[in-house]
């Protein structure tokens, strides 16, 4: 039986939908990824989030390198059936950088600076394979 | 003087870049829509949320119509530069139907239906012009 959400969804012209991941615990939005059919797919019949890489060229698993997964506790649509919504368990944190959040970076208007407002939880390069 | 952010953010192929609207009550994600270059500053010069309709292509504030505006209290972008988080003060409500959140309606995988998670906040019939 076809999962219901894939009759809903409006996927883009690539066949993408963009997903936004939010932790289930605080409400702090961490990422936001494209997921196709197939990922969607996958994510439902694993329970964890699956992505389709727009550079890559493929599907991959949340923390298939650094094990940093993300269990889904809920999928959420929007009105216009065109953005995801999934929140998730996440182990550890879910940016590759070592930060909790992929948006660590604010934009301060009044002294037009980015600055870094998130601690890092790991080092990157203890995690990630650099190739080469 | 440009503003910073303008020079870091990595816009698509269209000049756009996808931005996700969050609560600064409570931290539910409330919509999310796409910003070009000139919809961000006038973002920045205003104070309120501007965005870029596709299907419309023109700049819109959030609100113009319903006076449901966003006053923006906080601008994160992504470690790769491609997304945007707002945390916004909402009045009312975000969705065009009425709810609080467009992301209102939920996929239960075990009965693999859609429900409805949130109340009427407006009556949407009474707030936007139907035109005709």
């Amino acid at each position: 039986m076809e999962a219901k959400i894939l009759e809903e969804l409006k996927l883009d012209e690539k066949g993408l939908i963009p997903t936004i991941v939010q932790d289930v615990k605080g409400n702090q939005v961490l990422m936001m990824a494209y997921m196709n059919r197939d990922s969607l797919e996958r994510t439902l019949e694993t329970g964890y989030s699956h992505f389709f890489s727009r550079s890559r060229q493929r599907i991959w698993m949340k923390g298939e390198e650094s094990g940093h997964r993300q269990r889904v506790k809920e999928i959420l649509l929007d009105c216009d059936r065109d953005t995801l919504l999934i929140r998730v368990e996440q182990e550890v944190a879910a940016c590759h950088t070592g930060h909790r959040s992929c948006f660590f970076t604010r934009y301060d208007p009044a002294s037009n600076q980015l600055e870094e407002v998130e601690p890092l939880l790991f080092d990157p390069r203890k995690v990630y394979c650099q190739g080469g």
